[in-house]
């Protein structure tokens, strides 16, 4: 009987949705429908349904506190409003899909709350910063808030009374939508992911609630002109290939907004082909994030971010699903799919979870590829190369980033590399200082140790010249230049070449990056690293190296600092760095081997005159414990030009069970620089069977131009921007 | 044809070793055939054939080196002799499973190598220490290669010609015999794991060789006496359940030679029924080291341990073969031969892999539980207790050593605790610093910070009086003592308690511990650990805690080295401690949480004067870059007596990827110790809804004693050594 009432109750629901074409913002009825009768269907929707059930179901018959704001991030009511809203959604969803009018009374009565809740609110008392919020410490989270409140609230509003509309309305909505597009107009009308989360909730609310004003504010800004709301963040945030100016890490958060808001504009104007905007941006931009992830699925640590997040975050579940239904079916995000082992419920995860219903496998990894992103709204902006070697377990990954700034959550690391291999951060990047979600940890907002030590260039694997960070470590001042890309070659599946020059993060230095990532026919592999450093005057140059792994053995002596340890420096980062033991080297090749997960790196280094070498671990300055204690090795130099010639080997491999190591040593003996002048260089690489010549030109990048230069009465002579050659060591 | 000739070949070989009674040492004929028809039928069998047999076939043909020795572990001649045992072993095993002569010819040319090598060799010449070996660096690894070379030459007697026998027996082994009991007799007649291999190695060359002069100073040492061998072996380095003295890392090393040399005196004496010596003491052994296991299979890192092995290290598959032939099937083992994921070749490793060709699922993880094993030859010098609550991934692990020395290998950490949860190391144990197989790194020997940190007792978690090591840190006096357990109770599935004393590591100071983890009727885990420290005189007690995580927050302030870093002493281990931050605590509950792995632990320690406490981190004084760079949290007081209150609790869960934390605050408000003094003491732990009562004899243990005490007009009366009590907090 109680059944039989529920299913009436469904066919009203249904009905009554239609004539006033609710819901429509996550989806129609009709999608909602097709979701229904798939949800016993395929196991992985109805795991992802029943996961969703039963977290709503402790709450029904519940009274939901919905508490007066006053705690800071991963305190009580951050966390309640939190849950609070994904339990309104997530009831909605329900109440749509089984028909059952309690999801729908609670998400009422919850809305109702908020109805009362929010017209009394201020500034939250724990707020910092210029963008305050009120049911949240900052703004951010209030927007976070009004997308998922708006969705349950169209996903429900077929059940509403008017005077609950209204109520809820100009209650729980007005006030935060007048708060964003008034009080907070110029944060609300940024290019920026807290803007894209912000238009995504206004014109969210304004689907929902059939308010032309707050649509028009979402997608053109407030003032209508479309100098800012969401199609500015779409043509602005992005270059054409689909890179997020601010990095991985957010454009996993933005991806949320972009995808829900592009959702419920293309069910409720589906006109607009929004998806296909600026050639399916939103597409591409899914993609490349993807691309833009280790082999675990991590995020690649550029800019601000935090190494917990992968591909298995909330929001590229939503992202994927949503990506299926309106672009159709890819392979790859079966793969990710699969880790994420659940999919939201519409008819994109519908249809995901239908393709795992048949009996073939899903690929282990994510198709990962070398993939050259531009930077830039025209793609001019410089940009992030990630060249890939070896397949599946075994991949190499190198990440070379030229891009510009990124906004405020960008680092003053200009040219830095990482390197990831079989899946291990190699040359690691610290990513950003932060705990989010614990409330003893600053409220679980960014460290003061994110902007002193994270951002700062020392942190990176990138030139610092007289201990300063990049542009003084001004991030205006970075946003208005971004390196250039000199040319790369990604032709061969065995050598991948890029160079990047950077002329503005410091006057009068000029600072340009050739990276060559090989494979020998050995199936040795190398990263060749020739950094170019100029300047009429003298400067200290050092070139950081954040080793991730155990030392092994370095082929010079150097000095400990046993008993007593100092900083490596008093600023711009350097302070938060102890000096753990220091070298000298005069012409030499410098060789420093380390073990990471049981494979050997050796990092050789020509030093072609005097260098000093530091091993530092951050961790000084740091009273509070907020940095984890990394090593990094930094090779000095004072001059007025200085080429860094440096060759990461990976060899060998150390099996602790068995007790047996294989190729622990470097195969490399000696790098010489054979020529080095305004129009090229010629490295020699000599290894234990053959040696590596590198002749690079350094200002003709042209493909066709032929080069021919001859020493030691030997000629070396090449066609295009480089050529690499081996030779047997006789 | 060629399958033709092989299959005579086979008969031939069955025929004549039957005649021969050889091979016998590693399997008889007929279980060899009994492998050999079941190598196709079961997988995991057909596996691990398939692997042995591409290893050996990639050598068939070739001249395999035996090189003159030179380098150290981890050097080229070291890694060749050791792959060239195996090869032998494996290739003669290959020979009776196929019949395929090539397998006895690579052998038989390996063998006469060696007759002509080791006939000329002296002392190696990396050789340190009293025990120098001639093929390898030191004895013990040339025991190695004679236990894997005896059981080779066993395998391919049959083929051999008379001339060939003699050569072999006189040139490839008698030296080494001869070395081993007339040059090394003090060392071959000690009872300790080297000479357990000593003892196997020489053993199995009298079974192969008929020689029955080696099997007898084999069994009963050079004087044949009984006071050394592989039966006092038995008999003296495991007490009656099962414990090795040394610790589980050094059975999980002595297992091998202990099970291969009594498979093989089973075999050639089966009257002598050597497994069931000792009731069982074989099984016994192998049982126990598998309880020394954390829930990833990791050994205990108890005394000289390298935290790489866990019990899918060949030693254990070997062991667990030959234990399931004969003490027949235990289905606890199988999840661990499942994780191993190979068997040997012999009945048991095919009883194995027949099993799991049966549809039967196996269970996750190994049967852990409770155990208390005594240590001593009559169980009477101490032991370890090793204390579990809850189930599977949701385990937690104390471990209490309360164990003698444990011989050279020991460390001075009478009365430590190391506590696990959820596989992960909370409270850790440094193990030992050594590479082994990395030449670099001292020759993969142990390194000088493992007698001058690893080993001493501020590396641990138990009293340091007045920073000095148990016994001054001398091995000869700590194995003359041994702590004494007073009870342990572990009738309970969610209360488990024990307490010991160690009278003699410092003279004239009583250390006596009692702990008890608990898990309360909400779930939550407590570990509850009193620690008496008493004396007639002044002293400076440290009380360290090995944590594994990151500082989240602390009660107290403290003062932070943020410029400059000194040590925390100067010898006994100090001298490799970075002082990193303290403070000073006065009358209170001093509390420090870090999160390890998304669980939060909070450590709440009752300061009941004046306490200092220290933040460390290891790593000074290591010029080499030897040692992990690992933080402890050390209580130190100044004053004759001490009780040491403290309580860890593991609460809530982070969520990175949802940023949730859940539970992140510690419920422990107040510790009080109500009464303290010689008959008694009375702990009261307020928690947030709760007050836990701890009242403890300290001198009457036994279980019937009543104890009734008046503290500020409340009675405190229970039976036994201990009570527990929880009373709502109003």
């Amino acid at each position: 009987m109680k059944r039989l009432v529920s299913f009436i109750l469904f066919l009203v629901v249904i009905v009554s949705a239609r004539a006033q074409t609710h819901p429509i913002a996550f989806f129609n009825t009709s999608e909602a429908k097709e979701v229904a009768t798939s949800l016993q269907a395929f196991p992985l929707l109805t795991n992802s349904f029943n996961t969703i059930k039963k977290e709503v179901d402790q709450n029904i018959g519940k009274d939901i506190d919905v508490p007066l704001p006053k705690d800071p991030a991963g305190g009580y009511t951050h966390d309640k409003h939190k849950t609070n809203y994904m339990l309104m959604f997530n009831s909605g969803i329900l109440f749509n899909l089984t028909g059952e009018i309690k999801y729908a009374e609670l998400v009422k009565k919850m809305l109702l709350k908020y109805a009362l809740l929010n017209p009394t609110l201020k500034k939250h008392p724990q707020a910092t910063g210029n963008f305050p919020g009120r049911l949240f410490w900052q703004s951010l989270n209030d927007a976070n808030w009004l997308v998922f409140a708006g969705l349950a609230y169209d996903l429900i509003r077929p059940i509403l009374a008017a005077e609950e509309i209204k109520t809820i309305e100009q209650g729980a909505f007005k006030p935060e939508v007048d708060y964003f597009t008034k009080d907070l107009k110029d944060w609300f009308n940024l290019l920026h992911n807290h803007a894209v989360w912000a238009c995504a909730g206004v014109g969210i609310v304004g689907i929902a609630s059939d308010n032309k004003e707050y649509l028009e504010m979402a997608m053109y800004g407030t003032e209508k002109n479309g100098k800012a709301g969401f199609l500015a963040q779409l043509d602005n945030l992005f270059s054409p290939d689909g890179y997020y100016t601010e990095g991985p890490y957010y454009v996993r958060y933005a991806i949320l907004p972009y995808m829900l808001f592009a959702n419920a504009i293309n069910n409720s104007k589906p006109e607009l082909k929004i998806f296909n905007h600026r050639n399916n941006i939103l597409q591409k931009a899914l993609l490349t994030c993807l691309q833009q992830t280790n082999l675990n699925g991590a995020f690649f640590p550029l800019n601000d971010n935090l190494k917990d997040k992968d591909y298995t975050s909330n929001e590229l579940v939503t992202a994927i699903s949503i990506a299926w239904k309106v672009y159709g079916p890819d392979e790859g995000l079966l793969t990710v799919a699969k880790k994420q082992n659940r999919v939201i419920l519409n008819m994109g995860g519908a249809q995901i979870a239908s393709h795992f219903n048949s009996a073939k496998s899903t690929p282990k990894y994510f198709p990962y590829k070398t993939i050259e992103s531009t930077d830039g709204v025209s793609g001019k902006e410089g940009g992030v190369s990630i060249m890939r070697l070896g397949r599946e377990k075994d991949l190499t990954s190198l990440v070379f980033k030229y891009a510009s700034q990124g906004l405020g959550h960008g680092h003053f690391d200009r040219l830095n590399i990482n390197l990831f291999d079989q899946g291990n951060e190699i040359i690691q990047d610290y990513g950003s200082a932060r705990f989010i979600g614990i409330e003893q940890k600053y409220g679980g907002r960014y460290l003061p140790e994110n902007t002193g030590y994270a951002a700062q260039t020392i942190a990176h694997n990138t030139v610092v010249v007289d201990q300063k960070s990049h542009f003084g470590g001004d991030t205006k001042l970075g946003e208005q230049f971004h390196p250039t890309k000199l040319f790369s070659d990604t032709s061969s599946s065995n050598l991948l070449a890029v160079a990047a020059r950077e002329t503005n993060a410091y006057k009068g230095v000029d600072l340009q990056r050739h990276l060559y990532l090989l494979q020998t026919a050995k199936k040795k592999k190398f990263l060749i690293d020739i950094f170019y450093v100029s300047s009429d005057s003298l400067h200290q140059y050092d070139l950081p190296f954040q080793y991730n792994g155990q030392v092994i053995s370095t082929s010079f002596p150097y000095q400990s600092y046993t008993k007593n340890q100092e900083t490596l420096g008093a600023e711009n980062g350097y302070q938060y760095l102890w000096k753990e033991a220091e070298a000298t080297v005069f012409k030499t090749t410098a060789q420093f081997t380390f073990l990471n997960n049981n494979t050997y790196y050796t990092l050789s280094t020509l030093a072609d005159d005097s260098m000093r070498i530091f091993f530092t671990r951050a961790g000084a300055n740091d009273p509070n414990f907020n940095l984890r204690r990394e090593p990094s090795y930094v090779l000095r130099t004072k001059d007025a030009a200085q080429t860094f010639v440096n060759i990461i080997e990976i060899h060998g491999n150390y099996d602790p069970i068995n007790e047996f190591s294989v190729g622990a040593y470097s195969t490399v003996r000696s790098i010489k620089l054979l020529r080095d002048d305004a129009e090229c260089s010629i490295v020699e690489i000599t290894l234990n069977d053959q040696k590596i010549i590198v002749t690079q030109a350094k200002k003709d990048f042209s493909k066709s131009s032929d080069h021919r230069y001859t020493v030691d009465n030997q000629v070396y002579s090449w066609k295009g921007p480089y050529s690499i050659t081996t030779q047997s060591n006789k």
